[in-house]
């Protein structure tokens, strides 16, 4: 692992968005990511981390262009992570048939085991170990007080990352994620590519797959509008509403009405969402 | 000019973002406008109406996408109304260098005279007569209260399409405007290919020209980042504090430490500029 080289900083509301690159042991290529610093520098153990984790075809940008986080992140003295989605660049292979579901901008946030996409498509200890090591020796972030949240794709990865990672999240929360890889075509695409048939090693990557054996996290947020043109085929809430009810897990799920999959959704409830973070941040 | 047909709505913060298509009779084109317009369908006489013209390069798109001017239109009650720079499509000339400052996204809202611009280069009464009726006649807007503001290029829009338009606008502001394009750059390049050497009619796309000449507003609130790379070449804000200073116009101008030129620093200052404009629409 490099130290990460900035490719661009502007100011925002008071703080810096930043945007860096850096080579990655566990991808074995360059790797963007998007941090939002507010001001100050960190004050004494530093600013609590936020991760957020994008949907499929974005790139570090999505949300840093188009989601206004930062006027809260400043507001509430985050720090907001937004890594890339995938590996990118020259002899990363994408999807055979260049969909935008698997491949490049779809890592789904998996360790894949197939070729030929094992080499590269690392993205789960990118992001479960790489990226926060980076993180901590580069920012002034407090890595005792870490969030994390996600859209879509991203919101699976969010669930499963703190699922798997007990205790080192104070808070969780997702935007329409998919509930259930298992459980849904665009799911059932990326696992089978990166994992193969062994459909019991897919449930390491399965929200509620990893609730029902046992996993838990002690809360969560979940917004999902009703207008999402992917809510029944792909991203059923429904499915996580069950697992945590069997579970015990408080779930705040909030169908939002006539929202929905876009930056839109996301613009408008990113502010319930952080404060929702900084709480439990800061508690 | 046929009447505007949606491309996308998107619910925002309870109310609804579009892009819309229109056929424009002033630029013989197709033309994209984005329009915000908050829940509740207009309260009485309809909802002011605020316009945002955007810079070089850009489309509706970017202030729509970047700015997070929706949350304050939607608290404000605002309509925002953010069109194209440019005529676009096929038989469109474009800059003959392919340059990002000349033709394609680089409209400067005049009229053109010069060939081969002038049959589709008509942004100025595009912008000040042709759009404004498709507004009136679709939209839930009391075109009594209309407010204008815009970047870069756009703010040389607005400050002129305000002050040759005299009590059209209850309140005016910009984004790190060109103050005059007469004396810079951008505008002289510009100008001479839309206008041609006839420095005399330049001064009617001229901010502090306009001033000078006589026009006036009522007062200005402009923002400009210290660390915006255009700054001394281009914008020259001082030129514009004097033209004011010498008229007599409330001129204030905040020069806001270490941002830039970007969309980072508009969606850290659009809630101030939404606040000025919705004080003064529904004074």
């Amino acid at each position: 692992m490099t130290r990460p080289q900035i490719v661009s900083q502007n100011k925002s509301f008071g703080g810096t968005q930043y945007v860096y690159r850096h080579r990655s042991a566990e991808t074995g290529t360059d790797m963007r990511f998007a941090v939002y610093v507010p001001a100050g520098g960190g004050p004494g153990r530093g600013f609590p981390v936020l991760w957020y984790l994008s949907g499929l075809t974005c790139t570090e940008e999505n949300f840093t262009v188009k989601a206004g986080a930062q006027r809260m992140a400043s507001a509430l003295g985050l720090i907001v992570v937004a890594p890339d989605t995938s590996p990118r660049g020259e002899g990363v292979p994408g999807d055979p048939q260049n969909a935008y579901d698997f491949g490049l901008g779809a890592g789904f946030y998996v360790d894949a085991v197939r070729e030929p996409w094992a080499k590269n498509y690392r993205m789960r200890s990118y992001i479960e170990r790489e990226l926060p090591e980076a993180i901590a020796l580069d920012f002034p972030a407090d890595m005792t007080r870490q969030g994390i949240t996600g859209h879509s794709m991203g919101g699976h990865g969010a669930l499963t990352i703190a699922l798997r990672n007990p205790g080192r999240f104070k808070s969780v929360s997702a935007f329409a994620p998919i509930s259930s890889p298992i459980d849904c075509p665009w799911g059932q695409k990326a696992l089978s590519g990166y994992i193969g048939e062994d459909r019991q090693a897919w449930r390491a990557y399965d929200a509620c797959a990893l609730i029902e054996d046992g996993a838990r996290v002690a809360e969560l947020l979940v917004d999902q509008g009703t207008a999402d043109n992917f809510l029944k085929e792909q991203l059923k809430p429904e499915l996580l509403r069950e697992a945590c009810a069997k579970a015990g897990i408080p779930l705040t799920l909030r169908l939002q009405e006539g929202y929905d999959h876009s930056y839109y959704f996301i613009s408008t409830f990113i502010e319930d969402h952080l404060r929702w973070h900084a709480q439990r941040l800061n508690a």
